[in-house]
């Protein structure tokens, strides 16, 4: 489908859309509200806030020119339906996790995080020196948006389990909560992988409708309330070792600014996904020291484990090479980590082993 | 001494710096050229990017109403002298690595790194939200300036050597180039340390002036050119594990600019931290192996020479820490490193642990 096509004529005939257009030379003139909507409840920690970083440093840096109104998930669409409201130009942005919409196109899973993928500091490196930002761009071109990271939770947890994990075997069967990619390679591994909404994950454990589930990480876990239901913790996931969050722009919208708007928008998307990756860092360390003095006991996969997760990880990117996009963004992705990390392994990883060691911590 | 009284009296003293103060209600009016004074040559690898990325960024994103002027080591003021041309006024702005001043404060060298302190992500999570920007502040009042981090070097390497290194006893009589806190601590293993600028080192090695040296990583070391004397390079080193660079504007200068260019300066510098870290670590990538390649062989150091780092870097910590306000840095930035590294080594670090150990990387 030649989506840029569809939504250039439906821009045409949508009222709200086709009055964004219309009206942009003078909208660059004045004063002027953008609507952002989220894939977030109001208030959820971490993601909404790095929504809300972002529409405020937007909002101070042009002194009010252009005002960023945040609607939180439900308030004007629902989580999932952003980014349908941005690309038809109902809403003027949106701030969610680019992997909820693989099935707009399946690369949008590498801006958010893949399974066996990059960390967020490899992220950063790829995304702002070695393509990744292009390749976003490119995709956003398809879909009339213009797309910016503008977050990141860090290494998401492996989860919360009802019993421990000593095999690959033990995940059959297993009823549990992981979405996007990931999910889809535990399902591999015969999982009964359930996609459940945020807000109901903690009934469906502590009911026994399923058997664990990964959520983000202590700071979100803690205050989701799993570690009343269950002290097994595995902290090391294999699903979202750095997942990215976006902020998007209906293209047309954005092309309407002026240059120093334009830049405003992505320094300040920039500046919140450092902000807010060093704010879930932050409040994971302190929550791990909380969960744990609580009796919960942290667990890491054994290797037989691992190796299953990286068996069936590339089982589940082979099944989407066919596309052409998918496989260009694979390949200057997997390039762009593996060439970083080696620096990272033998530079601050091998320091940080030894700092540990000789500090005893 | 009471060193904000004597910038205050020589503020009026100053006819440069008295014209910022006299005009400033004006300059907030219209356009205004902002002086950017740098420790760095023009054009070095990295460190300079990362001057004029936030220059460039400040003057994008005011669309020119702030124009930063960047005038490089040498073209106004001296690389040392940039500190003193900011405070009395001469200059607006300066970039720089903070532990450069540790003489006017030692307790900036935590700005920059500090021997066994944090890496570029644990500086990052410290900075922005466990208090390190609010004393970085604090530091700032007492010269008269505002200061953000804008640029990070990543870990820097072990450094180059003519022989290898077996135990601490090597470092006894060794002439070492290595400037800052980790300088002191080699000091203490018996080197004769040296502090020689950037553009002699490559020289100082060569003729053997010195028996090695450090200076950033695979990037700008091979700019410099040291695989052509030694093959041995140590990659990762205890001294910098995560080197930040600053932008600092003069207090008076900065409270006369509008909340909005306020915001600017604050939020392009932050970028500029993300932005110039993701440039370092891809360039040291793509350096690695272009060395390794060429025949340079990559080395760690044993755990005694560790043990001997570590016991040296709290020596060096101890004796400054008679002062208050650098036993407030220290205590806040080990609270915040201890924690957010524990959660950081139990799921990215074993995360990439095992990915590397699946993937054979």
């Amino acid at each position: 489908m030649d989506r840029r096509s569809f939504l250039k004529s439906s821009a045409i005939g949508g009222s709200a859309a086709a009055a964004t257009a219309l009206a942009a030379p003078a909208y660059a003139q004045g004063n002027r509200t953008l609507t952002l909507v989220t894939t977030w409840g109001r208030g959820l920690a971490g993601v909404h806030d790095a929504a809300q970083r972002a529409a405020d440093t937007i909002t101070q840096m042009t002194d009010g020119r252009l005002t960023v109104d945040l609607k939180a998930a439900g308030e004007l669409v629902g989580a999932f339906e952003v980014f349908d409201a941005v690309t038809s130009g109902q809403a003027d942005m949106y701030h969610g996790a680019d992997y909820y919409f693989v099935n707009q196109h399946p690369a949008y899973a590498f801006f958010t995080a893949v399974p066996f993928g990059m960390t967020a500091q490899e992220l950063a490196n790829w995304y702002y020196h070695g393509g990744g930002m292009e390749l976003h761009d490119e995709l956003g071109q398809i879909f009339g948006l213009k797309s910016f990271l503008a977050g990141n939770t860090g290494a998401q947890a492996g989860g919360w389990f009802r019993n421990e994990i000593n095999s690959p075997e033990d995940f059959n069967g297993l009823k549990f909560r992981m979405p996007g990619l990931g999910g889809q390679a535990l399902g591999k591994l015969g999982a009964s992988v359930q996609n459940i909404p945020g807000g109901e994950v903690y009934q469906a454990l502590s009911s026994g409708v399923i058997d664990g589930t990964e959520w983000i990480g202590p700071w979100a876990d803690e205050k989701a309330g799993f570690q009343e239901i269950t002290k097994i913790y595995y902290t090391a996931g294999f699903h979202e070792p750095g997942a990215g969050l976006s902020l998007a722009t209906n293209r047309e919208v954005y092309e309407s600014l002026t240059p120093a708007q334009q830049r405003i928008i992505e320094i300040a998307s920039a500046e919140a996904h450092q902000w807010n990756l060093a704010q879930f860092l932050t409040e994971n360390g302190a929550a791990l020291q909380r969960l744990q003095s609580g009796g919960v006991t942290l667990r890491e996969f054994p290797d037989e484990v691992w190796d299953a997760f990286g068996q069936a990880s590339q089982e589940v990117h082979d099944e989407n090479m066919g596309d052409d996009i998918y496989k260009r963004v694979h390949d200057s992705a997997m390039e762009s980590m593996r060439s970083s990390s080696a620096w990272l392994k033998t530079s601050s990883g091998a320091y940080t082993a030894q700092r540990d060691r000789v500090l005893g911590s």
